[in-house]
């Protein structure tokens, strides 16, 4: 899921969004319900009208940001009070709050709100953290959410096989008819060293429903979402392509490609010769480099549809490669490819 | 025309801008010649395909830039020694090399070299400057362009009507194989007064020959456009529409829109309702107005769709008002709507 932060994929049309075809984006409760505020959003009509969107949206509860980017926090069993990243103003965030917000913003996958630990916590409070999320979960299940919205639960227990169990035990146990329409994956890619997360992974995403998708939260690169994929996740997001788009840094088939380097200012080639997004099919490197070089918006317009392009075409072509049983050998090639070119 | 100065309508894909349906677009001879440089542009085919823009492309000669932008500017009579505004590096454009530039461009106008004094510099220099235009001209018209190309001369003399009429003799003198593909009026709203520079262009479009395009450079506002057509001009370039929507001031059939202002938060209207470009088919302002408000790059370049689609959709149906025979009801009705909307 490309991530559309203040409801736009940056720099990017929904009609240039459409064209690179992701099956569902992202949202965010945070920001959207700062400004320009969920009433509002919900008074035009809900977030896909209000920015164009026609295919499915997830947004997220707002938890993350609120522990990442909001200052002043103060967290009790209600909810979360803290001041706006934007001017400073004091919110509320609570299990029903979110739930507000995301029935108002009118997304197809609601998130229930969990509490963020950040990835080195110590086992001992890490628990307490997890039994605070299964009770908002409840709280966040209470809710009356739209007919058309389905609620994901979240998994935490950092890189913890036995805590991520016992999490997940208890979100089933508020499951009992099928309440949840997703089980997600939440507090990796938070700082913890990536062969703990890749090893919890291996252990744990098998073990989650075969019923419904599961969603890994946050992640990722290429690398990542291969190794998510082929143990099991169904469901990513992440704004490392369109970020590193604008910073210049393009994923290819070959590699990563910085497109400010010298070697790529004469060069008639495309960014990706296996890519077929627009950026690819009508533009040189040579013509990208000068964008790049010279601070053009479009490039950074370019360059996303391209990441996003080569980010959704990856899990589209794992998709096929799943169902036509050769999976292991896709990765494989994929894999060997991308160490065939340097930046 | 819309203004491609980089090799880029600053925001817009050619797709986009094929859509909204200049029939030219500018380059800059003077940013393309400093970065990526004229002759990698060539190399990778020339700026139509370096941009990916299929259609017409005017080259500007480069002087304006080197007058305007460069530092440390020596004039003689063989050209201009100036340096770089991207890194202080000394370069030298002439005639042969203004010439020699824009046919590795591969542009399909050209224009004349011609050295570009402010709006208010004194008669007797202002006859100095212009003499060393024609000089430089009959250099420009020596120099061998690409058989697809076609120089545009540039008149100069201020408001003065007699210094233009002199002028222009001079230009028709050297013009007697029709070497020139149209007739530029340059050297307005470089400072003068308004009413000077549209009392000369009521006074003086209209003596210029008329099997040619005559071109106003540098113009400009919705209102200028009118008036100029009004008075026999066939052809504009202006950063205007791109540069104001940038800063969130859009054009439109009932005047000028400021975008972030409050009473446009919750609107569920579109920019311009005449309006058929895909801003306004597909946003409301309150959609613009959030993002202008939280600075994503998306807001410049939907309101850079609107105001060229605004800007380009006045000059059609300005020449089908002509073709109608009914121009002067057309501008008439146009102003009014001007009137009709505040910002």
């Amino acid at each position: 899921m490309p991530v559309g932060t203040q409801g736009t994929v940056k720099g990017i049309t929904p009609l240039q969004l459409a064209e690179i075809g992701p099956q569902v984006i992202l949202g965010n409760t945070y920001h959207l319900g700062l400004r320009p505020g969920d009433e509002l959003v919900r008074d035009l009509g809900g977030l896909h009208a209000f920015m164009g969107w026609q295919g499915p949206i997830l947004t997220d509860s707002g938890g993350f940001q609120v522990f990442s980017l909001a200052s002043l926090r103060k967290i009790k069993e209600e909810g979360v009070t803290f001041q706006s990243h934007i001017d400073g103003s004091t919110h509320f965030l609570s299990p029903e709050r979110s739930m507000e917000i995301q029935r108002n913003l009118g997304s197809d996958i609601v998130m229930a709100l969990d509490e963020c630990p950040h990835g080195r916590l110590e086992r001992s409070k890490l628990e307490l953290s997890m039994a605070r999320t299964t009770r908002w979960l409840e709280r966040c299940r209470a809710f009356p959410l739209a007919a058309h919205q389905g609620l994901f639960a979240i998994n935490q227990g950092g890189v913890h096989l036995d805590l991520r169990l016992g999490h997940l035990e208890e979100i089933l146990e508020l499951d009992r008819r099928a309440e949840f329409q997703g089980i997600a994956v939440g507090g990796l890619s938070v700082g913890e060293p990536k062969e703990e997360m890749n090893e919890l992974l291996a252990a744990f995403v098998r073990l989650l429903p075969a019923d419904r998708p599961r969603y890994l939260m946050g992640v990722g690169t290429p690398e990542d979402l291969l190794f998510g994929i082929e143990h099991g996740v169904d469901l990513f997001d992440c704004v490392l392509p369109t970020r590193e788009a604008r910073h210049g840094t393009l994923l290819t088939s070959r590699g990563r490609i910085k497109i400010k380097n010298a070697r790529h200012r004469n060069s008639p080639e495309p960014l990706d010769p296996e890519c077929n997004c627009y950026t690819c099919m009508t533009f040189t490197r040579a013509y990208l480099h000068h964008l790049f070089r010279a601070g053009e918006m479009l490039g950074s317009t370019l360059n996303s549809i391209h990441n996003l392009s080569y980010t959704v075409g990856l899990t589209r072509a794992a998709r096929q490669a799943i169902l036509a049983k050769n999976f292991p050998d896709f990765a494989r090639r994929t894999r060997e490819n991308w160490n065939s070119e340097e930046s």
